[in-house]
């Protein structure tokens, strides 16, 4: 079970939350808070044993509500055994996806995969390999709106809850975005150096001497959602723009396994555009 | 006010310390835990502000041992603004204690050094610059065990808590650790790699792609000790054994300053012969 | 086309290669060049394109033999566009043998996969996927003699010109590398720490806090091979030994694909135990 | 000896250079070339022992004039024992400062320090302690011409051949670059993220998960020069400003030692507003 909570921050809220837990026999297993003394806010992630835990499922939304009531704040509850249902976007690009479904599969992050939507039919093949089902959507200028109406429908058919960028080479709308905001995204910069388009393009031209890659929430401002992981790689004049891309994929790779392992381990909370990432 | 507690694990002891806290008028900055499942152990660090706690400095020893008699542990209880009195042993090579006087002179490390002892008088100009007094106790063979009583006599002398060895390159015996146990030092490897003597001729030898350096606390088996922190530099086959040395140094350097600031800042917990630190 | 050469060091040798590329119309892309002056050896890897070049492949072999007379050396040539035949070496874990797959799938690794060992039949499916063939030769105390029979006559048969372990949780006997030498194994520890059987176990028992992973040449005296590529990733006292696996299975994967690609690329040259690796 | 040589690509280059060291007696150590087939052009860096080799010192000049010309290119000659007088730019801040005169001191980087300009008095105990002569050149923004024309002077005075900026908080006008163009500076961000003032505040604001230093080449567009040298290092939510700013205060440090080291062994050739870093 794993608790979320911020709320305004005062003395005493350790004592209150880890004595809610013990109150209804829950042995806490990791605790970790912080407080922004900046925003007067306090933000803490605890996690127990379900086991001897005295809630039942069915009274745990009444629960979090009378503890938000009381810190006048926003709770999440989590149960640890939970398998998210989670959706890929993917272009033409496999490394990103085929990763990830390498670790499903071998267990190392746990969600399914109902589905991955792609812009382009090149990655059904790899899908069709690992099981899982594929929808193409082609998005051009003139049916973006139609494309992403489609795109919603699919996430309300499959139970989507969150929906993972992978080397997805479209911008989703801010219109989009409302109606499904929980969204990771994969972006081939250590930002915000490089935001928008053609990082790796850009990054030669600099001469910069390392590159790197975030995994991020997405919002309506590009590249601009709070940054959840960032890795670097070196780089030399001996590398051409092939070079960092292909160096470039290893670290997309890892930073967007590790943030959404993060973030299905619910250790990242959001907040005033940043993350505090208790890993 | 920091508290470190180790106890058994058991249900409601992240409660029952916060609680304590609270109850004090304490209010929590940091608290983090954890619970090592094969050894049965609890660990606690626990970090308020000493503003409204209701407990005196006078009264708080007794406050410690009641909560080790209630949970069977063992606490220790830190004023956040202690600057302990902490001894620097060095030998010949300046880097790490140059570094370390650096840090201290800057505010970077909460601590004060009354006494830098060396068994060779090279670096009496170093400790001058930086008005430390420096006392230089020769080792041999033979006089070891009059030089060690010296260093203790020191040691006590100066009322120090904390010795670190900056490139000492002599072993401290079983019976000088007996009598003054806190010890932490900078091994030139990434243990247990290249364990001994000379590990940066030996990584030449075979022909290592990084290198690395070890600070730990100190024991009596030769770098054997809890390690707090460790870094690694890459190497080359264009890397002579000089060039180890001197890209050692830098990340000797850096690994030692950061296991020492974990430390004075009650981070890190020994337990069977490991550590949790919570950084 | 890439030239390795090994020979005594003495002054005019890059001028020399040098010259007899360009006396025989090659135009130099790299050329990289190291002295080991106390072994008193020179190294050389020299690049350049095919085009244009003067020699034809049939007139290459006595060319080299010519220039490893006048050098007194060991020279090799190798044509910048070959594709190796590796044989792939498993056991029951994936992720290597998936990863390294994937990067011959798409183009990373110049190189050709005609077969796949394992001596478990796990992974055959994942080979089934990449329309890899797959054998399976179990290998148990008894029948170790006959099990290195039949595998190096697979390697013959099919024509393989080097052997990746990739996780392959066996041994290799002298004999068998006498008859088959080119050899990379991956190792999950940072060499020379933790040799032999389990290293993430020791690893966590000695409370480090970085573990890492090792690619190298394969010799008899088993972990001792040359090193070609280490990596290291940091671990807590919050990881059991089960999040070592798990963070190790990165490390490992990256070091041994860099390594191969190294490799491939004629980068790396072994030497008294040792490579230099011209990257 | 060192020669740096940058001309039109063509065949035969490598040959022709390493044949005219030959030619002169000169065993070569080090070769190192890299080909932009982009922009056309070679670079080239070779290194040689002085000893045996044929042309004097005073040959030199003209000997380099002739390749040029040759090769239609721009040469440069270094003598490998060569100390060049270095002015070190400071403001408040110690750490870069004190660690370049302590690298100097131990043998670490290869020049002098004949001076050291700073806009405030503080550091001049730092260097009185090392025996460096401090000059104290205020610059306010209606005094700016006047101050940048007496540093000019100092660097005259003193045969000043490169100038450093360690953590010089002002920025040099063009007309100080025109006439003194050797500049090396270190900005507390990796480059292009976070350009120009205040970079670990905004860092803090944007929540990246890694900060970073970069040095570079000094040219008039603020922060675009040619870079040398990048490192980073991880933050978290869990750091404030003050936290960031200690903690850039390593990686500073290390990138502008590492970049200056570099450039003193001639490792480092600029063109096209990049730079090829032979290390």
């Amino acid at each position: 079970m794993i608790l979320q909570m911020i709320c305004p921050d005062r003395p005493g809220l350790v004592s209150e939350l880890a004595g809610w837990v013990a109150a209804n026999g829950g042995n806490i297993r990791h605790a970790d808070h912080h407080t922004d003394a900046g925003a007067g806010l306090f933000l803490s992630r605890i996690e127990w044993d379900l086991d001897g835990f005295g809630l039942s499922r069915a009274a745990l939304p009444e629960a979090a509500a009378a503890l938000e009531q009381r810190l006048n704040g926003q709770a999440q509850l989590h149960f640890s055994d939970a398998m998210p249902r989670v959706a890929i976007f993917a272009s033409k690009q496999a490394h990103c996806l085929q990763d990830l479904l390498w670790r499903v599969q071998s267990g190392e992050l746990p969600m399914q995969v109902p589905l991955v939507i792609a812009n382009h039919p090149d990655l059904e093949p790899l899908c069709a390999g690992f099981g899982v089902c594929f929808v193409c959507v082609p998005v051009a200028k003139a049916t973006k709106p139609e494309a992403e109406q489609r795109m919603l429908e699919l996430l309300a058919e499959n139970r989507i809850e969150l929906a993972v960028l992978a080397k997805y080479m479209q911008v989703l709308s801010g219109d989009f975005l409302q109606r499904f905001p929980d969204v990771i995204n994969i972006h081939h910069s250590f930002l915000p150096a490089f935001k928008g388009a053609q990082p790796y393009h850009r990054a030669w031209e600099r001469g910069v001497k390392l590159i790197g890659a975030t995994a991020h929430y997405v919002t309506e401002d590009l590249d601009d959602g709070p940054i959840i992981e960032q890795t670097t790689v070196p780089v030399s004049h001996r590398d051409d723009v092939d070079d960092l891309i292909r160096k470039g994929r290893d670290t997309e790779r890892l930073a967007l396994a590790r943030a959404l392992r993060m973030h299905l381990h619910r250790q990242v909370m959001v907040y005033r555009g940043r993350t505090a990432v208790f890993a």
